[in-house]
């Protein structure tokens, strides 16, 4: 099995929290979230690619990637700011689906060693209204994550997720 | 009267929505919080002088400004990065209060015209929690912001606010 994906939406609070595990240190998961050339190999769910369009990841960058299918098919945009990129600790970004204009979440992912050279990620996307969050959720977002988490720690471990994961 | 800031808090949700109409065009208003030299002359309560270290207000832009007493006194620093800058329409920015370390909010600013050479602003302060929207009411957050906006209605249209407002 995976390290599972943990996610909680409070009732009547428009932010999604989460956090999961990953059988490698924080300095690691850290550099896969900063390093666009590492970033796009993991980021999504399976099935996509993604290209790099812009990647200053550090306090007071911005961001911009799009994702399509293997086999072509529409485009989907997202792009952002770095509020705080503090080494193997923090990052503090917003986030923004170009298709879903000035919908902009504020995303915070804390990063923790754990005993065995393993670490725990704690995410929380605070949105603009409990509206926005729950489009969010329906839209599979959650499946999404934890594809897209699985994909990294594959790219970190060298191992690929078991059958059936 | 000067024009009155109106400031909501919803319970239970990490917001704070306001609004202040103004007696000057959209455009005006917008510029004001757009060029650092205007925004270091009303930004902020009575009493307290302005230093802009960085504004780059545009979006991927990021911006950093001091505050102290004119008479000297404690410098309180605050930064964030502009999500996104439409021209005289919208603001998406972060913000952060230096001596609240990581406690950052997404701030949502609207300009609308209004008939008769006026306008609405619009905003929306999405915090990462409820804790941190009672913190900042808790600090007078809602009276520097009505005595900023008295500053910035002063200098755009050259009237003093009236005696006792």
């Amino acid at each position: 099995m995976p390290n599972p994906l943990h996610v909680t939406a409070p009732e009547g609070v428009p932010c999604v929290d989460y956090s999961r595990e990953f059988d490698a240190p924080a300095a690691e998961v850290f550099r896969a979230h900063t390093d666009p050339e590492l970033y796009r190999q993991w980021i999504g769910p399976r099935g996509l690619e993604t290209r790099i369009d812009g990647f200053d990841c550090r306090s007071g960058g911005s961001y911009r990637f799009v994702q399509r299918g293997a086999e072509g098919g529409d485009e989907y945009a997202f792009r952002g700011v770095f509020h705080t990129v503090r080494p193997d600790a923090l990052i503090v970004q917003t986030f923004e689906f170009e298709g879903w204009p000035d919908v902009v979440t504020l995303e915070y992912s804390t990063f923790e060693d754990l005993p065995g050279g393993r670490c725990r990620l704690t995410g929380r996307s605070v949105h603009p209204s409990v509206e926005s969050r729950e489009q969010f959720l329906s839209t599979g977002m959650e499946s999404g994550m934890a594809e897209g988490y699985e994909r990294l720690e594959e790219l970190l471990t060298g191992r690929p997720a078991p059958e059936g994961a």
